[in-house]
């Protein structure tokens, strides 16, 4: 599956403002950053993730004949236009933070530097894919703080927002930490482990649980989980008992037990009894349904011995915050630095970057956030990652990225360790941004002036 | 843009399970059928939506050989299986609540009836595809409650979870009311109307606000709406003000203008009267930036002068309910009805039917749920959609789904008319379907015992 790539799933006003923008020349270098204003409540650090994906969008960027016809249809623009978007292409430089960074509130993730129509027309869909690859991770960082060592599974395509979202969330959990996802495309797109079960329909199309237990079994030896709360979960964690002996017998061999309903806190040390007693000490206990970070984390608290989690909606949707407060702004045009002074939204003029300091121990110890070209103490965060419309460097593989957050999350500091973190992680302005953008905002309001 | 139709886009469970209901031969005819489980707080009903994209997606249901390829490659499964699929299709038979109908928990709104493994396998996207486009037309139904009259219109792509999501939350919101979309693709796909006024961005490139309305105006005379807050919303209404004769001569109206910060109550009423004292009083009030459906009743509450509405994330994601908790159930099978027990999740087994009664004034008086031939007072909301694989009849037109929902919001129960409903709608089970479900938890329970 080829992501949409059609530049009509863009907002209209982009298209109006490039129009005006090609009458009146307004063609020069436009810096825009996408960042996230605010962290949701109760969230301490975000994961970015989508940059392979907003790349290889911008490369493909151009319209189609058919998009243009339609266009010209329309009505709602001139000839002349519709000529110059048939020729626009993305040509611009692209600085990224890579895929599985750690980041926070007001840090750019992701700069463009490009003529001010391409870079214009690329922000919907550049918001659109990074917003919520980074969500995801985000989200999945959370589940994986919560339930160390435990095998995490993405179950979340069928309550997932459409199909893009569904296959999206397993790339960006995967980079979090995930284990697998149960959507097979995205083993094949990207490589992630796929995993299966089986569901409870299949448990009610046979006569009885057992039988539809060792059904699967004969057809489905390999990774045998078996799904045992379709009736009574204790009875049929007896029932895989009194099952294994005559799997062994035919060399297989039951890998684990799915829980996806009641208490499962008391159900799975219930059900361990029943497994350990049965001899089947091996067999692991896999539990699902409805779960998020909180329930992973009682889970711990309470010494649940439930060995791995399918994580379903709470997972695809971001279900405490389904999004964040991200933003497309414009910091820079023709040389200038460039500055909304709406209330509330005030932003950070210029090309920046974010350098980050650690202690002794390798714990993050802060960031600074700093005009490019004003070096800070610490490793500078963005790097330059497309050139001219061209990637730097080839497609780096997804295990990177993963590598790359679970290395930052063993730095983080121990107060955004927790799922209520009570603590603030510094991000300092430096004094050259500070300045630049009091100067930026006393420019603009003079210009505003002559009225 | 053509939704996703990749088979792959499933859970590998259902690949499994139906490798073995394969080997079986438990390929006889199921019926699963689609519903809401509860409610989320704060709802009193929902809109069905995504009827017709659940429909396309049936109609193509096939593995391409490419698909198939990868899926022998992958190791996981037999070459007679393999076969299998590659001569699947769906053959089967679907009824549905047309799209717009209200609905509640329980109710199914879609079941199909078709071969196990057509049905097994298209369980995933079907989900995937009605959870979502319902989720976003009951969310904006309740802004279309929550603003009466007013203008509303969807600014959500950016911040919806990925491109499906953005372009189908057009369709959806305009099923519930909505005017139009600021989504271009949304208007070529669906024939939405498409809204577009102009970004900060826009604003900040030119030397001064006047001089950036000014070159605006000029580009895009038509429906010129002017964006209003990038720096300070009062001055700027007055260059509004100022710019508008000389705008005149040229023949160029100012539509509106725009809000998208700030204390919007308080700046409407400041600005409703810059225009109106400069002679503007056909210059409409428009405002975004954040909104969801308790922002609208606050502003319908303090009387703010605000035309029309952007919606942009928390219709998009629809904040305060991400998510609803939908379930694709096995109700028969053979012939005989199925029925899960799991604790909180027991199920109505059976093809089940949906009947509405309405009192004297035309208002919903409440419906009854029960098997699918036993006849109960009121209209039957169930209908053949789809017969051996095919659409029984044409694509409606969307404006016919939009109309439903219009003409079933004005016949709803006053209590369920607000946005904090403090009435639950009477759905009554029918004696037959509560029989039925006891027989069938007893027979089940019964297959059970012999372990």
């Amino acid at each position: 599956m080829h992501l949409a790539t059609s530049l009509l799933l863009t907002d209209l006003y982009q298209l109006n403002m490039i129009e005006a923008y090609l009458r009146y020349g307004e063609t020069k270098t436009a810096v825009f950053e996408f960042f996230v204003r605010k962290l949701p409540s109760r969230r301490g650090f975000l994961v970015a993730a989508g940059l392979e994906q907003a790349l290889d969008f911008l490369e493909g960027m151009r319209f189609t004949d058919e998009e243009l016809g339609w266009l010209e249809r329309s009505g709602r623009f001139g000839s002349r236009f519709l000529d110059d978007l048939a020729k626009l292409r993305f040509t611009g430089d692209v600085h990224a933070m890579p895929e599985g960074s750690v980041f926070f509130a007001n840090e750019p993730i992701l700069r463009v530097t490009a003529p001010l129509p391409e870079a214009q027309l690329a922000e919907t869909r550049l918001i659109n894919i990074l917003h919520y690859q980074s969500l995801i991770a985000s989200k999945a960082a959370r589940m994986v703080l919560a339930a160390p060592g435990k095998l995490l599974v993405d179950f979340g395509l069928r309550r997932a927002h459409g199909a893009e979202s569904g296959l999206l969330l397993a790339r960006a959990s995967y980079i979090a930490g995930f284990a697998g996802t149960a959507t097979v495309l995205a083993e094949r797109e990207f490589g992630i482990p796929a995993y299966g079960t089986m569901a409870h329909s299949f448990i009610e199309v046979f006569a009885n649980e057992s039988a539809a237990f060792e059904a699967f079994a004969q057809a489905h030896p390999e990774n045998l989980v078996l799904l045992i709360d379709t009736y009574n979960t204790e009875e049929a964690a007896r029932k895989v008992v009194a099952l294994a002996p005559r799997l062994k017998a035919q060399g297989i061999r039951i890998r684990g037990v799915r829980l996806d309903s009641g208490d499962l806190a008391v159900l799975s040390k219930i059900v361990r009894r029943i497994l350990d007693d049965g001899g089947l000490k091996d067999t692991v206990i896999f539990a699902s349904g409805g779960l998020d970070e909180d329930d992973l984390a009682a889970f711990a608290r309470e010494g649940a011995p439930i060995d791995g989690f399918g994580l379903g909606t709470s997972l695809a949707v971001s279900s405490d915050a389904p999004a964040l407060d991200c933003a497309y702004k414009l910091q820079e045009y023709a040389g200038k630095p460039r500055r909304k002074l709406s209330p509330g939204k005030e932003t950070w003029p210029g090309r920046k970057q974010v350098w980050r300091r650690y202690d002794s121990d390798g714990i993050m110890a802060g960031d600074f956030l700093s005009l490019e070209d004003d070096r800070q103490g610490g490793r500078p965060l963005l790097e330059l990652v497309m050139k001219g419309g061209k990637r730097v460097k080839g497609r780096p593989p997804l295990a990177e990225a993963r590598a790359r957050t679970q290395r930052e999350m063993e730095r983080l500091p121990p107060g955004l360790r927790t799922l209520s973190p009570d603590y603030a992680y510094p991000v300092a302005i430096s004094r050259s941004l500070a300045e630049l953008a009091e100067e930026a905002g006393r420019r603009i309001e003079a210009a505003q002036k002559p009225l």
